[in-house]
């Protein structure tokens, strides 16, 4: 396994992170990867970046984005006013899917979840991406909830 | 269906809101109801109320506390940097589960989403809660994701 690091992802990584989200059968329908790239992402970017309770952190390896996911950290009152960490996004660059990286991004986020005080890690998963659920049960996440969605 | 209202929650609704979460099969064993209120939930309402992204909204009938549920509005790079709304914590109080209350409070966490200009709004739900399922569905939710959960 070639060595990798994870860091907060900078605006310098954006046009590597839309194409990363874009490579995907499910994201390649909903991105904009064209160049230039779409402000909105600029703007996403920026929205994340000032808060806080957000972190886009990025697996760099030699220099080159090989993965990305979103994390959420949620105050709550539910369950003794726990705090949730929530992951999304998560994406791992086709050619570098063999190598662990996803696994280590995960127990990565887990960890920053365990630092920041959070007492639930969550996170939901299109029941169409079958492959990724025996790889989050693998980390010990359990699919005790249904994932509704709504869109607007 | 006697009138009630929603509002952002205040210090004052602190007690009625622990009660209300403490008065469910799975609340029950969760939260700490008990008077003097355990000063956890004032921590949490403060980090709640302090960040512009959380809205705690409560519904409100004579001065009453009815119903209670959790906004997060989440930013993100996905999906062209879409806003998600996120619904979470919500609970109708036992002699108000009939009058509309808990469809009239996700209906007005729906809109809100919508000022906030998020295209999605999003749920997860114990699969235990098989009553909630149907609710969320009339409401036009789709339970299209696994509800991955990992306690720290």
């Amino acid at each position: 396994m070639a060595s990798f690091s994870f860091r907060r992802a900078g605006p310098d990584d954006l046009a590597a992170l839309v194409a990363l989200l874009a490579d995907d059968p499910i994201g390649r329908e909903r991105e904009s990867a064209g160049t230039p790239l779409d402000p909105c992402y600029a703007e996403a970017f920026s929205a994340i970046d000032r808060d806080p309770n957000q972190l886009l952190a990025v697996a760099d390896r030699d220099g080159r984005v090989i993965g990305v996911l979103q994390l959420s950290f949620i105050p709550g009152l539910t369950r003794r006013g726990m705090w949730r960490g929530q992951i999304e996004g998560v994406r791992v660059a086709a050619g570098a899917r063999r190598d662990g990286i996803g696994r280590a991004m995960l127990e990565w986020a887990i960890e920053e979840c365990r630092k920041r005080g959070c007492g639930m890690v969550q996170l939901t998963s299109d029941k169409r991406r079958t492959a990724a659920h025996g790889f989050y049960e693998a980390l010990g996440f359990r699919a005790t909830h249904e994932g509704y969605k709504l869109a607007l």
